[in-house]
């Protein structure tokens, strides 16, 4: 019998590491990518975006096969790093529990890898500079406009559209919407970002804490930093549009620098370059996309991004897309693929409520992470986590529950988290400090 | 000085009255609509689709003169006559005063007089077979399609559009989404409508009440109707696409039929050529839509369905979009022209929060009527409703302030209204019956 075959669209994150765990299955994968090879591209080692990859991204790489590689690229972050206006700094730890951290890892070294793995498959054909342009979803099929060509086609027996927050496929979607009753919602934040960098220290080491998320919240606006392998951080401003702190008002030197100077004094003498960096990148948009249905006609349907971006504020954008190609791999199993369009079905009915729940706790984490994380309360409630954790290993703080338990649904993660953030804050308000509290009783409490 | 220009795209109900309303004021208005003249076409009087009009589309009509003459041509609607699956009927009143009514009237009827209106002043000029195909927004221009010609021209000072929920111009502003940070959703029910009739009775009158709004509620789906000049009445079908009254579900003589008998059973009498009807019509969807800001780089802006499409269960789509005409021009008389983008700023910031607010009142009401009206509590609340504005004139139930109070915003009719209702059904579920209860009292605890 001839091999059942796959078009893939889109050979990022999600779309490459479903190439690759399809054609494991036994599927010939056909996988078109819009840009040119990124390995082929000289790109600046370290000055790379990164991301944070966490349980449910490493148990779906651990699905292919490629955790442990995967790993030997990550800088572990131990917990957030706050950084005061006064200069101060203090460790937030992400879990009491020793073995839960979170990853730094480089985007384009992570999908140069999966596409390396991916090429090493006999049933992946990869197209790069193949843009997708049309898509039959009926006949999952498509066109793609190619280096030196036009419109070429590719069919499948199915089609799957992994291309990303502004992906072609989705909008084939959205233009049969009273068929499909396709719902579409996008949603933008009144904040952009921007892109900066400490460079490595002259002896090559690291010039702030490796092992760290570091945070700089100043309740409206802030600016966050990852660690990259070679030394460098990719720092990433979070500021409104407009306003005092907004990207349209920062635009002159001046003002710039004494803005700087008054909101980030400890990062400014690791940055010296600073001003040429922030003229010369973008602002980009920070933006969610729900939509449903994801699929169509049993033939064609979306993954990651394309069916459901979110804000990067809980680290889980990656690990969602990620979690996507386990959950329609677990999927597979159970229901195999004579019927696409139950596969389909079960698929999305199992994970548009998670992917709902990602986003929103996504949007939850905007106002933590920049303003927050300085409340007293707030900080008095992680330290009472912290607690718990340790001396209960078996509890799981919502960030816990959504990061280091890949086990829960991100609906029931959300749920669960928010019920015990509700008890925890009514806990932590009646007390000056938490060693006060026994933690067993704590936790008779919450959990009941 | 030369007269300022608006173009604007699309000549419905909403485009029309804004049209008279500008060249009222003086500007020159260009008017294009894609379809050809409506008053040309040989429309069956009688059967065409017919829509609720109440005070706050009254208030905009008289704005520009033509109150009056448009209620010549409305049928006065008093109640829901609400009728059983057993065959009953039951007047439930809009209101306890006399006065209040809502006014069923042809939506083809309505935009003839408007465009009969438009035509009659010098500074309005009407394209019809004019459709939109691209807009300049920054530039208040746009290219139409013409009978026999293409990429015909037409640029104002200002470009407004009021296309409908399939809107040209918004899609525009979709496609400069980052740029205007667009939110943007469509969110589509799980229901469908189809329209059937009634025919006007032997000797010309009304086989069923003229003045009421019929419901068949029947939980989870039912049939309205509203009356039409010539006795005849428009019925609407909203039922579910699946399921066993779904559209379909009932897809053949024999199921339909078996359906109607059970369910419908005082209608069928009424309307011996469904099937047929039935058969031939087509299955409409029903979406709301909301997105923001509405305007860009102060000279495009949309209005009316175009901005906020919403779902037609209270009866105020029209309404909403006449609202937009009298709220702008109020805003022009505030602010004047000088200073474009301020005047889209404040008109999209007073009116964006109403917006959303009658489309979430229109998607309660959805559940309201084809399953709340049945239910005893709400059928208690809906009495002491009556009792309360017949005793009281100066109490306003929740239908009322919406419906009936064009003075108060949307957002401010739902906020008072479900803060009305939650005390209100708390008080009927007490209470065998509400001639026990004091109505002096019951507004004491209502409205503190």
């Amino acid at each position: 019998m001839e091999k059942k075959k796959i078009v893939i669209v889109g050979a990022g994150l999600c779309g490459t590491l479903l190439a690759i765990r399809m054609a494991q299955r036994g599927y010939e994968v056909s996988l078109h990518e819009k840009r040119s090879d990124m390995r082929k591209e000289d790109m600046a080692a370290g000055r790379s975006i990164n991301l944070a990859l966490s349980a449910r991204g490493l148990m779906a790489l651990d699905r292919v096969g490629l955790k442990e590689k995967v790993l030997e690229y990550c800088i572990p972050m131990h917990g957030r790093m706050i950084h005061t206006v006064t200069g101060e700094t203090y460790l937030s730890p992400y879990s009491g529990r020793a073995e839960d951290y979170i990853n730094s890892v480089s985007r384009g070294g992570l999908n140069c890898l999966l596409l390396d793995e991916a090429e090493k498959m006999e049933n992946v054909k990869i197209h790069f500079n193949s843009a997708c342009k049309t898509v039959d979803l009926k006949n999952a099929k498509a066109t793609f406009k190619q280096a030196n060509e036009w419109d070429v086609m590719d069919t499948g027996d199915i089609l799957i559209g992994t291309d990303g927050a502004g992906s072609v496929v989705r909008r084939g979607m959205m233009s049969r919407t009273t068929e499909l009753l396709f719902n579409y919602s996008q949603d933008f934040l009144r904040h952009g970002y921007k892109e900066l960098s400490i460079l490595p220290a002259e002896n090559g080491g690291y010039r702030i804490e490796k092992n760290a998320l570091h945070i700089w919240p100043r309740g409206s606006f802030m600016i966050i930093a990852l660690p990259n392998m070679d030394g460098s951080f990719t720092l990433t401003m979070f500021h409104p549009y407009g306003g005092d702190a907004g990207f349209n008002t920062l635009n002159k030197e001046e003002v710039l620098t004494s803005f700087f100077e008054e909101y980030y004094p400890d990062l400014v003498p690791h940055i010296p370059h600073y001003i040429e960096e922030y003229m010369n990148n973008p602002v980009g948009t920070l933006g969610t996309i729900k939509c449903y249905p994801w699929q169509a006609f049993g033939k064609s349907l979306i993954m990651g991004d394309a069916a459901h971006a979110v804000v990067p504020f809980y680290g889980q954008g990656m690990n969602a897309s990620f979690e996507d190609v386990r959950v329609f791999d677990d999927m597979l199993e159970e229901y195999g693929d004579s019927d696409w369009n139950l596969l389909f079905e079960k698929y999305q009915d199992a994970r548009a409520e998670n992917a709902n729940a990602i986003a929103d706790l996504a949007i939850d984490n905007f106002h933590e992470m920049q303003n927050k994380v300085n409340d007293p309360d707030f900080q008095k409630k992680r330290k009472l986590e912290m607690k718990l954790e340790q001396e209960h290993p078996e509890y799981y703080s919502k960030y816990s529950l959504v990061t280091f338990k890949p086990e829960l649904s991100y609906a029931e993660a959300m749920k669960k988290g928010r019920n015990q953030d509700d008890k925890l804050l009514d806990i932590v308000s009646k007390v000056q400090d938490i060693s006060e509290l026994d933690s067993s009783k704590v936790l008779d409490q919450i959990l009941n």
